[in-house]
């Protein structure tokens, strides 16, 4: 009996394997298929010549919603449609700020995305500079009263992007924290590792408890000017104004298609980057690439002769900036979502890629342990450790239950250009573009084709 | 008769070789000074710090005037003294760009200095797009009647700043060509190497003959923008307003300071950068790195227990952006033109510096043919061929007749800055900044201190 059932065992193990390697080997195709020039950039100038910056809730953001859906319908894409929300769309206006005394000087400057505006007139007062965020943490309660509060404490450049989430903090939190110990309004070293006199934006996200104060980010070379003011020790005056107004219950919209699976057309893998962008510039790192490459990934699948089992559908989510697409997506899914085997988002930009991250279990899965032999010719690994988060538009269906993979996109320079005016096309070697959508055609693939429980072999 | 000629001989060239070691061993020694640490980058610290962008005929330009005065006079200069002139100032307002049709986006532009401003409802009109400026020029007049005629012709890196020169007609000569040919504004890609969404400005030069129209630089990213809409092939509608105005006879200054010749006080070495700058940046590397450089030199050359036999004069020129400084330099210093011996400007930026080019016939002078040895560990050369051009605010005393130096900085980087508002001090590397130091303080003391008559030479 005990040769009996090692047979049967090794013959199971051979069926696995032979299945595995005949994913493999499709994957691999699609690998090299993308490699030798694949659908992702051609999407990518698309979108920023022909839409350019799509705030989420602006009128840019229909103009992009009308041409995911026709770029989706153009691709090929089956079940192509959009599932609108709303939000409070936030909409900038004119900003400057100066420093009128000791030495008068413009800085260049980019208002946070929420942020209040000045009175008209503006606001003028005396700075109080921290070159830490730790520094403003322990000023007072108090000792900011009718101050500007300043921190110039400088971001970490890191391949893995971590530097950004340690950094974060000054850009969401700040502007409460200070207003808290009593300032009057709020600037910050854009959350950069650039050091040009281009200002990042981003969402600041004000404390219920808290004064609402106007807040902005500073280019690095004018958080540096400051420094180099502060240091004389003189009494440092700045005139800061910013116009902003905020449109309640706007309209967005998550774009959707899919390559309809074969035999369980059902179970659905989500994949997608998010479509809304900040404005100053045209979205082309953040997030067209992410938007270029899974739709590029999903047109390969879904050009294939014989589609996966699974379908895979593609996403194109519609306010990742200010929050809320992933929200919406979740709720309006969560029927369906036991049905959701896995999903992942691209939203750290254009690549390459250099390693992934599984789900809990699914590195012991011969399907997906053959996909490390696919990878290394792209020059990505996969990480022993499991995926613990793929992005904040996925994050609703992942509270949910949803399995998740994580692409890493090598983020080293990608902080020189996030949420500024620098986020062009021209940033975007397509080589790497092709690269990123190789890896992920190749995994959602194996993903789509293979019969993985990835919920089950997770506990 | 010949024994005791050549006998003779060979005591003066052994006295001129001691002559030029000795000169040499102390402008090794004023090298090294400099490396360890030279008086330039605190000055420009100053500069940008507590003046920042100073545009001739500007308040903040009479800023920099004092400031000039006061860090000359601090740094122990003697006849430190302002020489005023004036200029036509060009004062720029409000600017906006926008594609309007078929794509709507908005373009990061900068109007050209001297340009004549829009109607203030602006202008919106149809664009031509040539991708090189021989296109432009091949336009047959009247082609591009009522039309924007936009050229999106990159410029070319070099070591040398060559590349600039060759691109240079199409922001000075483009919009008079343009408006010969029936164009109603004129906008070009900026004349720079970077590739991000700063333009770059630089004064434009209408021509007598032709309409004035308004002039604006794009941003290389925006440039490249409209190239990809109109690969699309569809017309292009934009919309440009530029506001500006011009302040007849401002005053601007030419700032002095000198460290006396100790023998031949008379005998006078001009070296300077310019003091002015273009308005987007705190003219760090345009010119403050120039006139930091040659402040720094001067001071070690000052500070010296014995001073050179000539006298090594500073000069702060007061408008070079816009032209004017070295005309009314030359037309001031014209009775006293004889006894300016030598005349060497810094304005490519803080270097280091790769090369030199000294006056012809010097390079056969015994103290000069010994300073290659002094250059060598800077990594500095002496070029065979003799200078030809110095810089344009010393020009107007080469046209008199006054020889030149012309040290040449690496500009492989210069123009990803120059004439935008990422003209900032982290651009400036301290130690490349005290390299150039070095370098011309050596060259200047051995000039100053020798008693080689260049022009004689030279001839």
């Amino acid at each position: 009996m005990r040769t009996r059932l090692a047979a049967v065992g090794a013959l199971l193990s051979l069926t696995a394997a032979a299945h595995a390697q005949s994913i493999a080997d499709v994957s691999a195709q699609l690998r090299d298929k993308a490699l030798a020039g694949s659908p992702a950039f051609p999407i990518l100038e698309s979108l920023t010549t022909e839409i350019g910056p799509r705030p989420a809730g602006s009128p840019a953001q229909k103009r992009a919603m009308e041409w995911g859906l026709a770029k989706l319908t153009a691709l090929g894409f089956q079940n192509v449609h959009a599932e609108p929300f709303t939000v409070t769309a936030w909409v900038r206006g004119p900003e400057a700020a100066e420093v009128v005394a000791p030495f008068p000087q413009k800085l260049a400057i980019l208002g946070l995305g929420g942020s209040v505006p000045t009175p008209k007139e503006g606001i003028e007062a005396e700075i109080v500079l921290f070159h830490t965020y730790a520094d403003l943490l322990a000023a007072p309660v108090g000792s900011l009263a009718g101050k500007i509060a300043v921190v110039t404490q400088p971001m970490v450049r890191t391949q893995t992007g971590e530097g950004y989430g340690a950094i974060n903090p000054v850009r969401t939190s700040g502007p409460s924290e200070a207003a808290r110990r009593g300032a009057i309004a709020y600037l910050h070293r854009s959350l950069s590792t650039a050091e040009n006199r281009l200002p990042h934006t981003g969402a600041l996200r004000y404390a219920p408890d808290a004064p609402k104060i106007p807040a902005a980010a500073l280019s690095v070379a004018d958080a540096e000017l400051l420094d180099h003011m502060a240091a004389r020790g003189q009494p440092i005056r700045i005139r800061l104004s910013l116009d902003s107004h905020t449109v309640p219950n706007a309209p967005a919209w998550n774009i959707v298609g899919e390559a309809t699976g074969r035999e369980k057309p059902d179970e659905v893998i989500v994949i997608g980057g998010h479509l809304d962008s900040w404005d100053p510039g045209t979205g082309a790192i953040d997030d067209g690439a992410g938007v270029s490459i899974t739709t590029g990934a999903a047109k390969l699948i879904n050009d294939l002769p014989r589609h996966p089992r699974r379908t895979v559908r593609v996403v194109m989510f519609g306010s990742e900036e200010m929050g809320g697409a992933g929200e919406a997506y979740a709720a309006r899914h969560k029927d369906e979502v036991a049905k959701i085997v896995l999903a992942g988002e691209s939203d750290e930009g254009p690549g390459p890629v250099w390693s992934v991250q599984y789900p809990k279990g699914a590195l012991a899965t011969p399907a997906m342990k053959a996909m490390s032999g696919v990878l290394a010719p792209l020059k990505v690994y996969v990480g022993f450790t499991p995926a613990t988060n793929s992005g904040s538009d996925v994050e609703g269906l992942q509270i949910l239950g949803v399995p998740v993979i994580d692409l890493h996109p090598d983020a080293t320079r990608y902080f020189d250009i996030h949420h500024s005016a620098d986020d062009t096309l021209d940033k975007v070697d397509p080589k790497a573009l092709d690269q990123s959508t190789a890896a992920w055609a190749a995994l959602i693939y194996a993903a789509a084709e293979s019969d993985i429980d990835f919920r089950a072999i997770a506990k």
